[in-house]
């Protein structure tokens, strides 16, 4: 058994660049891209690649230099996911919503080579950097020569993209991908989320993020269709899905938000049912139901920039179509199972790595395994060791398991509030918090309080106030915040939507900094008081 | 970017053992198996998997060493493909209709350690070997310990399969799988057949077919319900698949045959849609149209024991649908475009690997690479070698290439029949033979010829006769068989069902003999009537 080694015909590294040859053969005349009038076919696009991948050669980037890219879903965008790696190179897309000095700091610790920038971010690209050159995009395809052999994959572990976190809770980190864990999260995302033969799919998703959850290798894969768009809109998304007849399309729960809330004016009829798949933050059932009732079929999955995206997705089970609308939607929005592409994904104790029981209470730490988790952290040893503990990725979310094996996150594990010994979920809270109707967002942080250990603060956003009342006859005493900040304009959130709670902490302790100074200011002029009385 | 070494939590070795696991924890509840009045649950399955892995581990069944078994598709047969591995060892599935002697060969080439049977062929078994010791499968079940940790994959090369091959047009080889090409393999065939997440899989197949096309396997990574049955016949196809409201199943053509054929009270109204992927041959238009008529949804594979089952899956086209059904049909028996796992499938030139043009005429030789590709044949370091030539696996088969990508089979390349310097491929003058209603089957080889070298000869099974003007009307003059021999009680056949042409050659060979020498006694009789009118 041991007489039968690998051979160029048995073991080919895994890489999604294998797509795009497939799709260049078996869909060669299909619709590859649609952006406005532009239309392209899957060899138009083959070409296109092998062009760009040749120029990029003939520019001297070899292999592992890495290639960033300032753009928005456009069709250039998508062409680089597969041309920077047939030229050998590293893609490292930068999140369009970063300002200058971010994007400065990205450019100098991923230390590009090349740096393509869409016209509509040159004035950001012009601040984070001297440039020393610069090319026209068609141009430069133009002098790529097609014929020309692009890099051959020799190892599948060698790196195929460098993708920043968004820094949520720490410095933004540099993600690397192995053309293995992008090959194998590509084929484990298309079958989690059912994507048949030919979707239609809609960029509502940045492609920066994740490589737009590997679906930028998967509609080839799947010999798709990707509409563009250079904004994500409500009158864009409907009106590109009906133009189009799109099938598929993934994005953060925000958006969901907008397309519900759409004016009459920027919808436009369905054409067939939209599949969606959503992450980033757990959907609120309201938002899915109301999705459902216009057409949409939400699957909720949960990821995370180190697991290449979705790690888990929320799995149709059988017996849910029988539920109402409501409960329906409530299930939808637990994380779920495992995608085929992890070993293993569990939540643990932390530190002893034993499993907590499947009753939807006890909590733990999601922890995973796999191949489509990250090769490490870039040019950070230390933060990738920490990372990889025990033989197993932490995720630092908490979360229980049910009954049914589906994963529900409770928090992120920094921001469990831990008051008079009880575990306070911050996101349990906000779930009631927003069941009001009046509220708009929020979020809740741990305030420090000199009984408790730690008290829940609330900062919310509302239209109008009646929060104190609705918190107490919706949540366990122990749970109700101690303070509720009414913030105007919105909380404040990173480059990719999510909450600064480090922000709201610090704001929380000053805030229980200055009552207790007030109280202790308080106390004194009560000493004095007494003092003054018995004089 | 090379300081990122692979760990535990981002490199996990490749193994269709995964999907085990996850179903234990995604699916725990679901049913895994049904067979008569026998019910798993994925949870069950699991248990009962480890405990045949740790109860094989204390008869010191270890890596790498064979456990074959023959048996039909009942649920030790499912268990067995993940419990064998699970110990380490490699999974020998038999094909049930070989006789004692081929059995007896496979047992000796394997070096097989363990032998399981099912009862319905212990007569073979016994005939096949002088057995030395006996255990009874649920007794090893209720052995095995179910929390005994099983072998850790440590190198997805590792072998996980030894499938002999069938032997139509020489020895039978024995084909070795490794984890990773059959996780690989799994995870593209349920990509390229569309399983939706919990199909309910119906055995047609053999699982000693290159493990059931690796359906095995693949059920437990969409935690869909094995329906196992002893024997594939008609009226218990149409009952299982109304009793569980099948959804799926695989078979070779002869099959589909069955299913259309059979008797009125064999049949049973179809709960759904039933998918069917055929493969093995190609299937016959007319019958496909009759399944579609029933409501079954016919997808067509080619493949080979070498390349983990199918390597080409003829994919649904949209313009398709607007096709008559007997047009749509021709489509579908067409064998399509490359799955996902392989790297690369091409008709080509088989001494200069230069592709033929995608013109639906020029004829080339099918060439394979990718992961799915075997490695190698099991102590035959001549055959592996020859088989994988440049960096190819060459499967023998000739082909074109249509203008939509889509490869069609002409050929095995040992069955084009060269007459007068054309080629003439023997399946196309079968299908035109097979077009006649009162054609059962046909098959055509080579005759040798001594004008024209080879020239075709047909045989036919009948129910009547008038072939040869059939012939005439319905194909090219130098195409017209020379001969039709016509063959009571069908045409000689492999354990697998595909006709030995080989034997069929040596008859046409033995005709030509004999009919050369009719020819010369004639001739010597005429030169003798001669020689006699000269006296």
């Amino acid at each position: 058994m041991e007489n039968l080694p690998k051979c160029d015909a048995n073991y080919v590294p895994l890489s999604p660049i294998i797509f795009l040859h497939r799709a260049a053969t078996a869909y060669a005349d299909r619709t590859s891209i649609v952006y406005g009038d532009t239309r392209y076919t899957w060899k138009q696009t083959y070409n296109r690649c092998h062009r760009l991948a040749s120029a990029l050669r003939s520019l001297n980037i070899s292999k592992n230099d890495v290639v960033s890219v300032l753009a928005p879903n456009v069709p250039a965008m998508y062409e680089m996911h597969f041309a920077v790696p047939m030229a050998g190179a590293v893609l490292n897309p930068i999140n369009t919503l970063l300002d200058a000095k971010n994007v400065a700091a990205i450019l100098r610790h991923s230390e590009a080579k090349a740096f393509f920038v869409d016209h509509q971010f040159i004035p950001c690209a012009r601040d984070a950097l001297k440039h020393l050159g610069e090319l026209e995009y068609e141009g430069l395809i133009a002098l790529g020569d097609p014929m020309r052999a692009h890099v051959i994959v020799e190892d599948e572990w060698d790196p195929i993209a460098l993708n920043y976190t968004s820094g949520t809770t720490s410095a933004p980190k540099g993600v690397v991908y192995s053309h293995r864990g992008a090959y194998l999260s590509t084929l484990s995302l298309l079958l989690q989320w059912e994507v048949h033969v030919g979707p239609v799919y809609l960029w509502t998703l940045p492609m920066f993020h994740c490589n737009g959850w590997t679906f930028t290798w998967g509609v080839a894969a799947r010999g798709g269709t990707n509409v563009c768009i250079r904004a994500t809109k409500p009158a864009e998304i409907y009106r590109a899905t009906a133009a189009h007849a799109v099938t598929h399309m993934c994005c953060a729960p925000t958006v969901l938000g907008m397309i519900v809330e759409a004016l009459p004016d920027e919808r436009a009829p369905l054409p067939n049912t939209v599949r969606v798949l959503t992450g980033g933050a757990p959907p609120r059932p309201a938002v899915v139901e109301e999705m459902e009732r216009l057409g949409f079929h939400v699957t909720h999955a949960y990821g995370m920039t180190e697991a290449t995206g979705p790690a888990l997705v929320c799995e149709w089970r059988e017996g849910w179509d029988r539920l109402g609308s409501r409960a329906r939607a409530k299930m939808k929005a637990r994380q779920g199972v495992s995608v085929l592409s992890l070993a293993d994904a569990r939540v643990v104790d932390p530190v002893t790595f034993a499993r907590v029981p499947q009753d939807g209470r006890s909590v733990g730490e999601i922890a995973l395994r796999g191949s489509s988790v990250m090769k490490g952290y870039y040019k950070d040893v230390e933060a990738t060791s920490k990372a990889f503990k025990g033989g197993w990725f932490l995720t630092g979310d908490v979360a229980v398991v049910h009954e049914d094996g589906y994963i529900e996150i409770k928090d992120r594990a920094k921001d469990v509030i831990i008051s008079g010994g009880e575990n306070i979920s911050s996101v349990e809270v906000e779930v009631v918090l927003c069941g009001h109707a009046k509220v708009v967002e929020a979020a809740v942080v741990a305030m420090p309080h000199k009984h408790w250990g730690e008290t829940p603060c609330a900062f919310v956003v509302v239209k109008e106030e009646e929060m104190m009342r609705h918190c107490r006859e919706n949540m366990a005493r122990f749970m109700v915040p101690k303070k509720v900040v009414f913030v105007e304009g919105g909380l404040p959130k990173t480059s990719t939507g999510k909450v600064r709670k480090s922000e709201l902490r610090a704001i929380a302790k000053s805030i229980a900094r200055e009552e207790e100074e007030e109280e202790a200011a308080r106390k004194k002029i009560h000493e004095q008081a007494v003092a003054v009385s018995r004089l």
